[in-house]
């Protein structure tokens, strides 16, 4: 029998529940995890396969074509390279930078499909994309041994950390774009908590659903907006707070996070 | 035709060579270096199959026994979870933390084998190994869906950046032990650039092979000596002092520095 769940002995800590309806705040898509995840590093480990079928892990660099598809540049005369070239079937993992000090808490993402020699100028965008991403590159790219593989990515899996999981298919993939907030985001949470408490708190009581919160820090912030934790009488809690509209560029948390503290000044609490 | 170089156009910077012979420094063995790595980190990527045979690439925690055979915890509702039971055969890619800023000059090692389930006095064992690498995993070891499997190690691969590679069999990887100075080594490097550039001079002139240096620095400490980069009248130069002992203690740099410095000084120049 497979089990369905951890089979938790039940002494996870509570949280409050909302006391009011919470305003609605939208998540990135796991797609748009994934895609956000490939675009802020520059390394991945691969799994190639052996000559005999064996699952081969091994550290390479990426960069990512527009659609998110990840380009590498591998010499031949290494055992990935080898084994590229004679099974295209691939996978690429890619762990958050700077991950937190549980390793489980990281954020990761894997990708599976089939690895393609560019041609053309699929080529040329492919090059690009290696370089943009992996500036070192420009020594060896030219060399005879290294060649550059495009994953063509038929299933992406996501994981967020503990408790936060999802797939995405191909098209979702190459559809859904990278937060453009992303690289932002650690510098505007610090930025709200160390000088905001006073409206991360309006935020949480009158549109994250918790009139009788007493405190809120923000512990992360993206394109569509921000999540909260929260101290209340009746003990702790989350929530999550959504811009009016999803930031397009790498500045607009500020703006956003402007609007959203007056909309919450505005709103009568209870 | 395969290529049995990187068709080097040639303009690689030249290294003045030594003018004497520099005395006998060795230096870690593959098995060692692939040992050390993986003693320096708890997180590691595995390559495991899908049950079509396709290569699945996951971001994994771990310890290690003994020996060095990789412990990992891992879900029977994860995807690699229900990979391994299905096919044991497996990799694990784990990569130095802390990268330099060229993620290729990275120190990777890459382990193949094939992951069994423990029991008895080695479950005991596996148990106690992952939880000491990873402490986190006592709230999630003992549920219901998560095993402990033990890689097998039967090859390991050890890239130390640009051109240092080589393989271990199983037998070197699992006699051969991890420096036990790993953990010190960049903090005594720093301390003999800031505060003993003079010693490392005189190790370079009398026991490195080049009498002509002008200028020291360290780049690279272990059990075994000290990597240096010299200024000389005829260019850029690299070479290695060994020490008198290979250092067996986490504290045992200091000595050993001190005790080739010493012999440095007592050698005549030329």
């Amino acid at each position: 029998m497979t089990p369905t769940d951890h089979g938790d002995p039940g002494d996870a800590p509570t949280l409050a529940p909302p006391l009011t309806d919470a305003h609605p705040a939208p998540r990135r898509s796991p797609a748009e995890e994934a895609r956000t995840l490939v675009a802020q590093t520059n390394v991945a480990t691969l799994a190639s396969l052996t000559d005999g079928g064996d699952p081969w892990a091994s550290f390479v660099t990426y960069g990512a074509l527009a659609d998110g598809s990840p380009v590498l540049c591998v010499s031949r005369l290494a055992e990935h390279g080898r084994n590229l070239a004679a099974d295209p079937r691939a996978s690429l993992a890619v762990v958050q930078p700077d991950p937190p000090g549980d390793p489980l808490a990281s954020a990761r993402v894997t990708l599976a499909g089939v690895a393609r020699r560019p041609g053309g100028d699929d080529l040329v965008a492919a090059r690009e994309a290696h370089l943009s991403a992996v500036p070192a590159a420009h020594v060896y790219i030219d060399f005879t041994d290294f060649t550059l593989w495009v994953l063509e990515v038929e299933r992406a899996r996501w994981v967020g950390g503990y408790g936060r999981m999802d797939s995405a298919d191909a098209d979702a993939y190459r559809s859904a774009s990278p937060d453009p907030v992303a690289s932002a985001a650690a510098g505007a949470v610090a930025h709200l908590n160390d000088d905001h408490a006073d409206a991360l708190l309006a935020m949480a009581q009158a549109l994250g659903g918790f009139p009788d919160a007493t405190a809120a820090r923000c512990d992360g912030a993206d394109r569509y907006g921000l999540d909260l934790q929260l101290d209340t009488p009746r003990g702790q809690a989350i929530t999550r707070v959504g811009f009016a509209e999803a930031n397009t560029a790498p500045d607009g948390l500020r703006a956003a996070t402007v609007e959203l503290t007056q909309r919450a000044r505005a709103q009568p609490v209870r």
